[in-house]
């Protein structure tokens, strides 16, 4: 198997942007591969496997979102980029910079993913 | 041991990037763990040890160099972030926007470095 071309990696990472802002929580999980780990934010603990990472992305389900990608940046069989998450629930929303790192199988599918952020970088918009 | 503070963490980075500014490679290594690893961009290769990454930065020694930290986030005993390189040669001077990935030991010294970067973020300025 080849390793993904670094198109490949731009558009998995555009795919998994667009399911955070727009998916279900199984669309988010099926940008990972089967046995993935998961660890956001990095230093609460990694998560392993499909079904605990959709449990992860389940509890923003129900919040209306949006995520911009400002800076990518792919080397090798990974990717570093920083965005902007913004989730709205009831009337509060909240925007966080993060920058996440991944690692890419040969389909391109998401085998790791570490997110950079701590309290500090959390905004309450209102 | 305690884990570094995010201000310690925050410090290192800084410390890092004023060394590839202006210091030597010695004091450029200086910022890393004895046993340290370095991978530079993420897919070459990774360097292990003071020595070896000391040799990896010789190259850039003799030139005039100039950083600038864009993005900075800190999670658990690491940090990823965005900066800019401007490297001079006699008349040439090339930009590179990097994501740097590090985590850090208790005295905050670096553990492991990777840079992720590609041919298609050098831009040459003259």
């Amino acid at each position: 198997m080849n390793a993904p071309s670094t198109t490949d990696i731009a558009n998995a990472v555009k795919r998994y942007l667009d399911a955070v802002a727009d998916g279900t929580a199984e669309e988010i999980a099926d940008c990972f591969a089967e046995d993935a780990t998961q660890e956001d934010p990095v230093g609460s603990g990694a998560r392993r496997g499909r079904a605990e990472i959709e449990k992860f992305y389940s509890a923003i389900e129900s919040a209306r979102r949006k995520t911009e990608l400002v800076t990518l940046r792919i080397a090798g069989d990974g990717a570093a980029f920083h965005f902007v998450v913004t989730t709205e629930m009831d009337e509060h929303a909240v925007e966080i910079g993060v920058i996440d790192v991944m690692t890419f199988d040969e389909q391109a599918r998401i085998t790791s993913m570490r997110a950079y952020w701590n309290s500090d970088d959390v905004r309450m918009l209102r």
